[in-house]
């Protein structure tokens, strides 16, 4: 193997040549000793066998090349976009030597896989713990919203981007977008769903795009990745109408009942739809990370025991949310009717709301007798809000009403679901795509 | 109002002129004594306003006019098909004396909506009871269990259609398809989102591709209806892996993680996928309606305590389908934790299986830790099989066990859990589109 060029290392424009082929694109850490990565202009990564290298010759010298953290000070002529980093595969690379995960947690090390983003924006860290999103629980999604108020607040800061696991990241979506009023700057949640270390990695674009997403003016809480298997553009995506839709392709997160808010490539944003707009001056975003714990959230299936909501009723919850059948309807006949024990606890002051299982669609009660024998009993509609934001929403808002010392009843409950907050609802019932 | 043409009733062909406007269809039975309804060429139908009629021409006389049901007897001419009808919209029409439903229950009653059908073949209806899909309990599988098994072992019938309810079709496509063995002839199941009696109904082109289906050589447990939103064509969709997507669309039953097994047009089968062939001569399908009611599915959510677990076991539930998020997790971490939770109850023999919520794609425990901890605990892993059929194939496989006087062990559980007995799973991992 011959080096042409004196130095070259992380962040180097390099033309690799290997005995049949040649490849130009940019140096990336990689933690096989045997294999050099290289990602290319379109954003894969590709991992060439060191055997196999005929030349490796630098193009360009890396932009800044193995900063450490006190190179990482503000350059002041960019602008700041915060990066709250909570785990996921986004954040983790494999540790060669334990076989375990590896969390990436500091500029230097981001700046190994992410180069790019570097040339866009000042980027400050901000770690307040690492997990992987099963694991995340409302306590978390609270310490997050914190952590972006506080950034959104500081007036150097031109966006805000969190990193995060993408099993749950659509409740997180869901939670910022409740637990942040008055939002003023754009706040975007990013994924991975491969590693930063593996050549196919899709973190690449998606954290590009992030950062786009970061820098623009949509005022939004919202979910930049892929949006379909290609590294072209990804999707901007409503915080509160989103779901993780495939357990492992790159174009997991799936808009439901709405268009994405935007496509965003490396060169420009398309919007697809309105957003609220940037807010210039001093208007400041306010913290409501309210969250009553006590609240679950029950997918309703044939033959099912209404007796799981007496269960729910005895430990102390407060209400829940209940996914049932098509336009919200549950088992109403026979020796496991749930329409008189959801009267009972409803009448008790236990708030049952209802969402589809259908995910895509709106409820509508009022179609079919059952359905309106359940608006008598009690049961809040949640038109076509997905489940799981309903979830979310439910421990908000009782979490809010508690904090203000208003008495949790149905009706103070009920007024609060229905309020159109953060898009949640979609002004065109029943729309949607599958 | 001019009528020319001595006689029109259900089933004419007829030119209905208006002051503006001229349709040629075929007339049906309309509840609202104020509106004449035609059926298009097109499947749709079109309700027309009495008073706007200038004249009614009879193009052609019904095929059996005004049928009692003697007239329905066999011809001996056609192929015969049963229809077993279990409630739904699709055999639901208004009732406009008492604003409630009635039931279409009878071949006159059918013939009213649907002539078209029995152009095909002779029907019989065998109606065990009348249900909306949300009230369908496991008792009620097995019982349409036994009525199918009994129509395929008659030598006389060339298919079987049931009709149903879409709210939970797909629970129902599931225990189809593992209470039959040995199928030897084609077994539909049929829906509509819309009432029989509604101008817009889905319901003639459900049933007419419904027919075709059953007259076929394909013998497998198959949801036939609507495939987009025209009246085109419908899909035949595997019994064990499909879904209800949308509250409302026609479209609503989508295939999840595998292909169609074929497009059925008014005029011919179009066909998307191996699938197994009607089997000539005496071979019997074989009745295996075992069910062990006793079991639950949770959908987890960020948080959750596992808590719920110990209450299903306590209640003397057999075994649980826990949907985890993406790969196969849950919370493992914290005052949460799942794992021991979950490791002490299988050790006293409850069974804990995992799905994924995320629908589309497959399980891989191996992946990540939490994963690999899981399946320590001895969690099941069911790949990609739905939550929905994994559910109904759990009570069916304890069921079968208890039957057979096996216990009831995680590895006897396992074992059948894994077996692919109606293609419940897919054998290329990972497929599935959005």
């Amino acid at each position: 193997m011959i080096f042409k060029g004196k130095e070259f290392g992380v962040g180097s424009k390099v033309k690799v040549k290997t005995f049949s082929d040649e490849t130009t694109g940019t140096l990336i850490e990689s933690y096989d000793p045997g294999i050099v990565l290289v990602k290319l202009e379109s954003g894969y990564n590709i991992g060439i066998d060191r055997d196999n290298i005929v030349e490796i010759k630098v193009l360009e010298k890396p932009l800044k090349q193995q900063k450490d953290e006190k190179e990482f000070e503000l350059s002041h002529k960019k602008p700041v976009i915060d990066i709250i980093m909570t785990g996921g595969t986004i954040s983790s690379s494999l540790d060669v030597k334990t076989g375990g995960v590896k969390w990436l947690t500091s500029p230097s090390e981001l700046f190994k896989f992410y180069p790019e983003i570097f040339e866009l924006a000042d980027i400050r860290i901000i770690n307040p713990f690492m997990k992987f999103s099963e694991d995340m629980i409302p306590e978390d999604w609270q310490k997050i919203a914190k952590h972006v108020v506080k950034s959104l607040n500081d007036e150097q800061v031109k966006g805000v981007i969190v990193t995060h696991g993408t099993d749950t990241l659509h409740y997180t979506g869901a939670a910022l977008s409740f637990m942040i009023e008055n939002l003023n700057k754009p706040v975007v949640l990013t994924y991975s769903q491969r590693s930063s270390d593996r050549g196919s990695s899709d973190a690449e674009l998606n954290l590009y795009c992030a950062a786009k997403a970061a820098l623009s003016d949509i005022a939004e809480v919202m979910l930049v990745g892929h949006a379909n298997s290609d590294d072209e553009y990804c999707f901007a995506l409503q915080g509160t109408k989103v779901r993780k839709m495939h357990s492992s392709r790159r174009d997991t997160f799936r808009p439901i009942n709405t268009q994405p808010i935007a496509k965003i490539y490396r060169d420009k944003i398309e919007v697809l739809k309105e957003y609220n707009k940037r807010k210039s001056g001093k208007e400041k975003a306010i913290l409501e990370n309210y969250f009553e714990p006590n609240i679950a959230l029950i997918k309703f299936y044939p033959g099912q025991d209404p007796e799981i909501l007496e269960y729910y009723f005895k430990q102390g919850y407060k209400g829940v949310i209940i996914e049932m059948t098509g336009l919200g309807q549950v088992l109403s006949e026979g020796n496991r009717n749930w329409v008189p024990v959801i009267k009972k606890l409803v009448d008790k002051g236990f708030i049952i709301c209802a969402a589809s299982q259908t995910i895509y669609g709106t409820l509508n009660p009022l179609v079919y007798s059952s359905g309106r024998d359940l608006v008598k009993a009690g049961v809040i509609y949640l038109k076509d809000m997905l489940s799981e934001t309903a979830y979310v929403k439910l421990g908000w808002t009782i979490g809010k009403l508690e904090e203000e010392k208003i008495k949790i009843t149905k009706e103070a409950v009920e007024k609060l679901m229905l309020k159109n907050i953060s898009k949640e609802f979609n002004d065109r019932l029943g729309e949607g795509f599958i």
